[in-house]
């Protein structure tokens, strides 16, 4: 594990890994370049899909196909779809979810759902709450896409994320039992890993927070670098392809 | 604590105490009108003012005096306008506690509060959180008027109590230090108990809530009787005085 030599492909985490608030992160182009495609964002996003995130990367400089990111949010709605298809769901979630689970079949609800489904919902209020518990205390099971609690928003706001709000509802209906795809639970690393086509001794995790990504990463078996001060890994820069330049390069 | 002969007063929880849902239980009417007049309700409402329970109460066939009514939010709004005249509070809270804290001088503010005040919030909202746990964040005091997660509704429903909004604020702003003003907190009782007018030794605390009631009395010193199964206290039900009918008498 302490050379990257054998690295032959990379899992990304994106907020404060290659872009933080609105704006690119210094190196973080360079970086997906160098991979050549051999990448996938992994991300605890709980609000929008592929396509608009990989618009949004776009935007500010990234060029990110779809087909190589992960999103805790529609990566939930697919699991939810393969082991339910078809299944009554309540969603506390932003529109854009709601429109994609209805791409894969499943039956958004306000009563009797089979599941109830949290994502960072920013209409989220006392009235969801109250329907969400009940639901749950009927017995409808429980998937939250992510556990984090907050979001660094600008200036360092705090942005409550869905982990907030699976505390209010955990709150009102004790101790349930219920799903929580996000990192670091191994939902997203394998659907990552799926993606890349390569086997797990190959793949590093690249993340810039330890409880999520270093500690998935630990719990999936990857290795793991995490990102400090805005350096990214030199991976395979050995002096016979590259030089000593830094350069990033990719064993074949 | 045996004998219930030299109870001279009462404080007794409100909500499956004296009444469920919209219906006074059976007997307490009689229970307070034997109490002749040396009883004070304190409740974890988060919500109403004395008043308006008062008019709620005469509703359902109990005449209360506002006077005699000791509730959690208006509580915690007498105690923050007394230890802060006139400070910026950011409720979190119905409008009958927004007009009270106005009446007590205080003065609701959507931006950089010294209080963040919280209540059972119909209202309550992402972005009311958002606010809440930045203002927290910010250096703002944090007052929950209960630490009640959820309060029974009709048919056994769950209907959200502050308790479960302080989770997701807490959740958002991790550990910080913060008065809860509720039972089991001794502030009900001392409010009740300065109503009164008796010492402790002489009022005993009558509740359905192990939680709330009893260890909230044990906490502070007060002798407690739990209801159970409708059955209310009989007090100073000497056969010198009243015979063997069981009706409530107090001693002078």
């Amino acid at each position: 594990m302490g050379s990257l030599q054998d690295v032959r492909g990379c899992l990304v985490d994106l907020d404060g890994t290659l872009v933080r608030g609105q704006q690119a992160l210094p190196g973080a182009s360079a970086f997906l370049e160098a991979l050549e495609g051999r990448f996938v964002i992994v991300s605890n996003d709980a609000e929008h899909t592929p396509l608009e995130l990989s618009r949004g990367l776009k935007r500010l400089g990234l060029a990110v196909n779809q087909r190589r990111i992960v999103l805790a949010g529609t990566t939930a709605l697919d699991e939810i779809a393969l082991r339910l298809p078809r299944a009554r769901i309540s969603m506390m979630a932003s529109k854009s979810l709601m429109t994609y689970a209805r791409d894969q079949g499943l039956v958004p609800v306000q009563t009797r759902p089979d599941i109830v489904f949290l994502g960072r919902d920013r209409q989220f209020s006392y009235e969801r709450l109250m329907i969400a518990a009940n639901a749950v205390r009927d017995g409808a099971e429980l998937v939250a896409a992510n556990p984090d609690l907050v979001h660094p928003g600008p200036n360092g706001a705090i942005v409550p994320e869905t982990g907030a709000l699976l505390a209010a509802l955990i709150a009102c209906t004790g101790p349930v039992p219920h799903r929580v795809i996000g990192k670091p639970e191994p939902a997203l690393f394998e659907a990552g890993l799926g993606l890349l086509k390569l086997p797990k001794r190959a793949v590093m995790m690249v993340g810039d927070n330890p409880a999520t990504d270093g500690e998935g990463a630990r719990r999936f078996g990857l290795r793991y670098f995490e990102i400090r001060d805005g350096v990214f890994p030199l991976l395979g820069s050995a002096p016979s392809r590259h030089g000593s330049t830094g350069a990033l390069a990719l064993t074949a």
